[in-house]
């Protein structure tokens, strides 16, 4: 922690300000300049509250000179983080794509959408159980019914499945069916279902708040990883902005930010991000042209009669043609999308 | 639901969205003018999607023409909601002060802060015993023993006592100690502990999100609501915007907004919404002056070594200035604060 | 400025780092820890650019250490300045009300507010003659005719006269009738007019661009200081945030912090702060118990047909209720507004 | 506009709603349902005030039915509109980069920069001559000088040249240097400068204001075009958000919604939209991805010591890589980038 006292600081001041950093365990070294001291404190935690420091009189200012979090941070570990399951690697060359309906309907409305995934070259299965909506009066999901049909049409189309945990209690029930449990943008700060995950064995994937800065995106991945589960994967979707003409503003620049922060692998969801089907795409291309490691996007085999979020969902064959811009796309950041294409093997027909 | 089509929409286009609109369950009324149609469309629900409409071809925008939330509006309930806890009434004709440390650390800590509250004025003892920290490595509270010793200096002091639920977990043992249940900002989207706490016999003070907007929260609230508890009470606590000078932006103008959408009391907690000790005293101010139900506040017998906080908790004789301080604004508004001073009746008497 | 060196920066990078420093005029102090190095750089400018620090290899953080304005800054001056106009004085113990209507239109209407306001107990007539609108197809202002009818009203009602300037160009003329020269928030950023008023004689009035931060703000003040007119006076009138249910959101927080570091006046606008006529009486209230010294308040005789800003205008008689409100307030911080009500000495008398 | 009363509104109040709109030129269609009537008003004007209809007793919510600008929009004028500077065309096929240094400095300077960006495939130099800046205490800009520098270097490289003016006094000098004159962020609400645009014969190039809606920047391109000058193009160059890791938020998903709403060309500047020189390649490419008509790229041929953005400006060798990713990724959504490259025909080749 820096400390800047003010130009007309008395010494008495500056005393009391050394006194209470070594009562906080810092070391403190006094530098002090025509105009103003300046204190330097040095020490091992990262528990500390720098407001108990700006509040004593005399002092004009109080920086930390280190993040408050650790094992997210690049400089723990210098290296990028690939999550492996099975045969897929998340944070690896290839950019992974999840896709899928926002929430399973019934059978058909999820094989459908899983059938045309698969074959446009996604390798994960997205879809939620559990719906967390403004309104009471929402659709709120199929809880159990609908994992047991997502992780079936998974299972069909040799795809993972990522899916949404909303509570403590859902996590024995959530485990039993998806590849990768999801922390909605509304839970990023639900410590306690953090801490719990921390025990998990499945990746993560933690979407970033609506309202939250990244320092508090690493410090919430930070929570998971002290319980001791590597494996945890950031998902930008938005911010919130004075503009609403989109529903968020999409923070792209999250991306690099975050890669150059931390070793975790950073996906970017753009239908959460806008809103409206046709900003998806352009979103999704910037995206993996920012070089973000994955994409979520929602795709509907008939998003008019979506239970939920039908007007950001893509058409199959609007997510066809993404999918072949974003192949153009990858090889100019030395990525790949989908480098065995299905269609060669068989999958799904004649495309 | 309102909709605007765009002036070169062809009658196809307008024919295809009357279909989906009857499919949603509206009646339609069409409006043709010279440069474009208008569709209003008239229906019981309050559960759809806007954006379904937004995406067909041909429509330039749709505007909702009802509130999303209904039990938490004025249109459904005219008049102010008062809440009543023994001889305590909030959203009457008194401002009511809820203030305590923000955390319970120990017995002479909590009774320390009780009793220069209750000194002051204050009805209502707040303090946590479950906190929410960005950070894992910092103070998480000391639980139900913390409830047990807030609680009793309640007792003591005859004041009551609010403290905040993170989990539905904590419901039964919060039930068992506190007056009035808090849930704070970070959870104001938990809407698995709002439905749990709309079957609450206790009222509940639901803090702002700092990045909700109004409808959010008041549509929150109606999750509550909607469950069958109609004691909630709504406070603001600071939203985020760019400036970063102070923590959060304190949005005063929330409180008379509010009381015009809304028959619940509105309360404000300038400690939270500030961050900064020497800001409190100015915003309770400018709360009351505004028109709000009441105050959460810090108040801490030595906010230099508080575990929590610290650096926006008042010490015992800010407090007492700031009540005095309070006294004199109120009635510029037709409210009071602390009718009867306990000051008249001895120190910590027993009201 | 302060240097945070990442844990794993060569040797080789700090000095870069340093050599990189030294060049830009700063005395150098190095200081090596365990885990690592932190500069402190000391020196006489405020002209400097920190990322060209921030982009050197090895840099973790760069930090200032001297607010970039010095003029404004409490630092600096340490008394509160205050500004006298003939016998008022602007920044004193009184809290100043300057009102009237968003523009001039007519000679009647212009007299009916001053009328209005001077019986109510403002001392500045405000009124634009230049308006700034955002679309092309708005009403754009009387120009010279309008300042004419406004001076000639102040006079009759020996009131002083506040007008916004809006271009170089208008600085002559303004300077024949107007006491006090308001620059409007979209101009605060427009530095050839802020340049050239630093030369002005006359006191000036600078709001808040709606997305300054409060050191943007400052520096804005510190070009018209650093010309060498020491007369400015602030004005908060809002901020533009997610929240879409007021125009801005009013940022009362902004008061107690401008006023700990700088020792400028602060004055409020809560007509353009909020946008709508109901929230105007709570915010002036929230302003005074905040501790502005002054406020700018619409009235109008007939807002409801006002070319302008009809929707914030207050009408006349709810001005003098808000004048009622805020004379119980103002002795809360030990201030006071307009001290011998006018209307005990007759309609417009004498003062 | 349509006007939606509350539900509990009177008879009178409707009717006095109607007389107003009437009086304000509307005609009225007044249509009554079970629970709350709704009026839809239809007028040839632009240039009205929702405001004035909102603080009428009884309505509850006014919304617009027409975009606020005309010439701006695609409902206007449905094709793309191209600009064409010789033989440059603005909103084709091609995506046009402009390239140089944040300001002229000197003649080697300016050289080495024009030379570097023709030789990797910009077709228009940029660069200023004037620089707004923050604080009066930084490097102001050469003035004429540094136009005429950036004019021969221009024209030594068969480049185009775009600067920015900050005041209508400028226009005359700007005239006789420029090819396309640049509106910076803080002045894109000059409506004095704007109005004057209207009758240059020069194409403008807008900046987005860092917290201008899309909605005002429109307006702000509706002054310019209402003046007679048609060939507006835009630019996004970075809001104003809460997360300040970067120094605005750069946003892209501007680009789709303004191409959706309006025919005019629409670009990005990476280099101000993030101010870090590691964050440009990635947004760059991001923005191309994501549809737009051109980048603004600041260069210079050593950042290290360049008077003004030094830390956001790309080392030459860092372009040219740029460059090379952009050649890639245009042709995924049927663009190009400098179709001929230069480099097969000898450095800065006769084109």
């Amino acid at each position: 922690m820096v400390v800047v006292m003010q130009e007309r600081a008395s010494d008495e001041q500056v005393q009391k300000v050394i006194a209470k950093l070594v009562e906080m365990g810092f070391d403190v070294h006094r530098s002090t300049g025509a105009l103003r001291t300046v204190l330097g404190a040095v020490g091992s935690s990262r528990n500390y509250d720098t407001a108990l420091i700006e509040v004593l009189d005399g002092v004009q200012e109080v920086m930390r000179i280190t993040e408050p979090y650790k094992l997210a941070s690049r400089t723990f570990k210098p290296d990028n983080t690939v999550i492996t399951i099975g045969d897929l690697r998340i944070g690896g060359d290839e950019v992974i794509v999840m896709a899928g309906p926002c929430s399973a309907e019934n059978e058909n409305q999820v094989e459908a959408a899983a059938a045309a995934v698969k074959r446009a070259g996604a390798k994960v299965l997205r879809g939620g159980a559990f719906k967390p909506r403004s309104s009471p009066y929402s659709f709120q999901g199929l809880g159990e019914e609908g994992l047991r049909m997502l992780r079936a049409a998974a299972d069909r189309h040799t795809l993972k499945l990522v899916s949404e945990i909303m509570d403590i209690s859902q996590l024995e029930m959530m485990d039993r069916y998806a590849d990768i449990l999801q922390v909605g943008a509304r839970n990023m700060q639900n410590f306690h279902l953090l801490r719990e995950l921390g025990r998990s064995k499945k990746p993560i994937l933690l979407k970033r708040g609506i309202s939250a800065t990244i320092e508090e995106w690493l410090l919430s991945a930070e929570y998971i990883l002290a319980g001791g589960n590597m494996n945890v994967m950031l998902c930008e979707r938005g911010i919130r902005t004075f503009e609403s003409y989109t529903r968020n503003t999409f923070d792209i620049s999250a991306i690099p930010v975050v890669q150059k922060l931390s070793h975790l692998p950073v996906l970017a969801d753009p239908s959460h991000g806008t809103g409206k089907r046709d900003k998806v795409a352009p979103m999704a291309r910037a995206a993996v042209a920012a070089g973000c490691d994955g994409l979520l996007i929602e795709v509907h085999a008939d998003p008019d009669h979506a239970l939920s979020d039908g007007a950001q969902s893509l058409f199959p064959s609007q997510f066809d043609r993404l999918m072949a811009e974003l192949r153009i796309i990858a090889p100019a950041i030395g990525r790949s999308i989908c480098l065995e294409p299905v269609t060669k093997r068989g999958w799904g027909g004649s495309r």
